[in-house]
């Protein structure tokens, strides 16, 4: 599908030497030509980045013009000099733009640890602020600008017909390690020209978020740094969504997340599997998204999974280790559509023929069951390889 | 430091062809010559395995005569079938030791997804018994004999001298994977001939676990079969402990189980570092306990320390995320001594003379201190590496 960036916004990606190669952009830009709605879900771990700090205080907002995002090397610090850089970087951004300091927005994500080159980054909007003016919907090189070690950039995009009025979405995501709900993201912006308040867009966005980057993991480690931004202009035209017209682009800004957010456990470090995992029967949703969680956190599960092993006992015992209250005898299990385990017994499957199943797929599809009630909750993880433990012990290399 | 078995027990271990190799022993059989006072610590997981429901159902007591345990295939089920099994099994070893049915208690350890080959556990029990006859103190071959993955047996003993007795206590363990706390060990036997009451030693053993084996990780994933068990036969004569000498077999009990509890994850799969983690300063123990686990279960701490990187952005933010409140601004952390972040901010450290100090020791320290309060927590775990992986994506070859 053709993805259309959404009128009266423009993008731009460019290199400003923050990663070393320099075929890889490491800087975006986006501006809107008119002052946008903003809406903004964030980390939820207590040591929060000056970025996150600083878009929390600017969000929900009416009058948001740019966001600069970079990519590289992360502003992760809590102290003085983090905000201070953070807000240098919103103002640079702001000025190019012709907005005032208070009208940017930041995302920023890399290597943890140093602080950011803020030659480089004044550098890098100014070349972006050039690039505006010659090729201004460069959207790939805005997806490209944000990645670290994803292997593909990640785009998502809809267009709505919405009482004669055309309405475009599209979002472009970054991340591929560190990644743990709540926000799993990393990095995630999402521009359309709707017309939203602010209070909508804030609203739509935490929905559409707990079904989709919230309900990713690569490993559980929740960033510092985890952004998810919604950029709404109104350059659609006609009076602000409500009712109908605005359930319609809630339906289909949630597809738009979820498409981006599948997107980062599928390209994890070192992952050959995209594993969805589906858990009904339970009392309620909280219980199911406990136990899809725990077992997309495991160790033992992503790495059975990984060597193509249809190993119910590591799925099963670690929905035991939830938290969530349930009755053993009323556990089945599926992996790829092959029920392995019916009503708290393993059955008599044919393993060779599962296994072969894992293999010969990208995606694995786990279903868990239980006889509590009928809420459920799907998460979406990959499998653990040897990769993932190279590319995390030789960070710096 | 000499490990001497406790007066009054007999132990063995066999190879009844559970495992493949017939160098390793696979059925280990413990007899007491009178009743012991027996107490368990078990698996929080709410999908226990048989073994752990029928010891379960038989502890604390004060008429225990054996304990048999199989390694190599795990009866993890938690039907009719493994219910049966795990008590014939125990049936089997009582008989042979001229006790009752419900005189024995059982642990099982090993591969999940198969039932119990019966025939050979039994073969195995009468052959463990014909060895108690020949060689009946054989605590190296009942330690090999319980081990999975485990590269070396885990033993551990201490000698007191109370009021004019001597009393021994030993304590076997094996565990190297799914290791996650409550209860962590997979499994540990300790034996002494000290004389205790049912529900001090039951209320002994609980607070020893807490320090011990509920405060190692290899992957955090909470097993089904984890067991601790305590036999004391008092055969060292003289009245059940109270008062000071009742004191100092709780620290000698302690100090048992935490040389025990700490070989595991030294021993943990692929592991190439024994990380301790100590967290000080916060406002109780538990929130102390949670960040130290938290850190201790996070991919990404875990093969930065492979990788002998000193990434304190890693460490600080899975703090930050272990669900305890606390002013970001108020943590420090040292590596090997050295400080890397202090009060919130990273330190101008020496990151390559750090590096080598990982590099260069088996265990690393990592300390992290809260301006919070007074409590404290020690926690291990283990590096990740892509050895880990292989051995548990590889785990059928």
């Amino acid at each position: 599908m053709s993805v259309l960036v959404p009128k009266g916004f423009l993008l731009a990606g460019v290199h400003c030497r923050i990663k070393s190669d320099p075929k890889k952009p490491d800087l975006a830009l986006v501006m809107s030509e008119v002052p946008a709605v903003a809406a903004g879900v964030y980390t939820q771990n207590l040591v929060r980045a000056a970025p996150v700090e600083l878009d929390r205080s600017r969000t929900p907002s009416d009058h948001i013009r740019a966001v600069v995002v970079n990519a590289g090397n992360a502003n992760a610090c809590t102290g003085t000099r983090g905000m201070d850089d953070a807000r240098k970087m919103a103002e640079l951004a702001a000025a190019v733009c012709g907005a005032a300091p208070e009208e940017a927005l930041v995302m920023s994500t890399g290597i943890i640890g140093q602080f950011l080159p803020m030659d480089k980054i004044e550098q890098g909007i100014t070349a972006a602020a050039v690039k505006l003016g010659s090729k201004p919907t460069d959207l790939a090189a805005a997806a490209r600008a944000i990645m670290t070690t994803d292997l593909v950039p990640k785009v998502a995009g809809r267009t709505l017909e919405l009482d004669g009025r055309t309405i475009q979405i599209v979002g472009i995501a970054k991340g591929s390690g560190m990644i743990g709900p709540n926000m799993a993201t990393m990095l995630a912006l999402v521009l359309t020209d709707a017309p939203l308040g602010p209070e909508s867009a804030q609203s739509l966005l935490c929905d559409v978020a707990d079904e989709s980057f919230n309900s990713i993991s690569v490993e559980g480690h929740v960033s510092t740094n985890d952004t998810l931004l919604l950029l709404a202009n109104g350059e659609a035209g006609g009076p602000v969504l409500a009712g109908s017209g605005l359930s319609a682009f809630h339906q289909s800004l949630g597809d738009v997340c979820i498409e981006l957010a599948r997107a980062i456990p599928d390209d994890g470090e070192g992952a050959t599997h995209l594993i969805t995992i589906d858990v009904a029967g339970c009392a309620d949703r909280e219980a199911a998204r406990r136990i899809a969680k725990t077992i997309a956190d495991s160790a033992l599960v992503k790495t059975a999974i990984a060597g193509s092993d249809p190993n119910w006992g590591r799925i099963v015992s670690a929905a035991g280790y939830a938290g969530v209250a349930f009755d053993p005898a009323g556990v089945s299990l599926k992996i790829n559509g092959f029920l392995l385990y019916d009503r708290g017994a393993p059955t008599s499957f044919d393993a060779q023929q599962v296994s072969e199943s894992i293999r010969a797929n990208r995606e694995t599809h786990v279903e868990l069951a239980f006889l509590e009630g009928t809420a459920h909750a799907r998460f979406w993880t990959c499998d653990l390889t040897a990769e993932y433990v190279r590319i995390n012990a030789d960070y710096h290399t």
